[in-house]
């Protein structure tokens, strides 16, 4: 029983590509959205792994799983349970090693008058 | 009639962009198309002014003129004329005051596998 739960636990979430199978494409297309570069930034501001429910977007809980779906594929941030809640945790070191600079860049647009 | 002609030759080109009127969201959607980004990497790399005839894409040339316009409109290219000849010249320092590490990390990609 305790092997099947975990099992089941870990299909909750899909495998998370390696950083050196994505194109700089796939990244600028994930960040290119305003409302995934939010979720980014508030994950870089946050400097810790925040829940789905805690990060406040304007737009609907379907719509948001699909942003953060789009994120995990482009190898930006890495998803897991924690009890019932999805955690979201930023692969910066990853990111700023594939593509040096750009995680900076994209999300200092927040200090911006 | 001196006069005329210079008019003439000005109006060629609209006025360029203040960089400080650009939002990040309007750079990142110039630089997320390839085709752009390949001109934005080879005026990057040439290290000098480039006739638009001169940079190779895989596109036709009324494609090109439209890619160019997006880039002019986003800051990140200037437009001039020398004779009949369109030149374009990457607007590095604007951009890198404006987002810092954006330019360089979009056009690293040239140097990965």
């Amino acid at each position: 029983m305790a092997t099947a739960r975990h099992r089941s636990r870990d299909d909750r979430i899909p495998a998370h590509p390696d950083i050196h199978t994505i194109s700089l494409q796939q990244v600028l297309e994930a960040l290119v959205d305003p409302v995934r570069r939010r979720i980014v930034s508030e994950l870089y501001a946050a400097r810790e792994d925040l829940a789905c429910g805690t990060i406040d977007l304007p737009v609907s809980k379907s719509t948001a799983t699909h942003h953060f779906h789009v994120l995990r594929e482009a190898g930006l941030i890495r998803q897991y349970y924690v009890g019932t809640s999805r955690m979201n945790a930023l692969r910066r070191d990853d990111v700023d090693e594939a593509f040096p600079g750009l995680l900076c860049a994209v999300v200092s647009e927040r200090d911006r008058p």
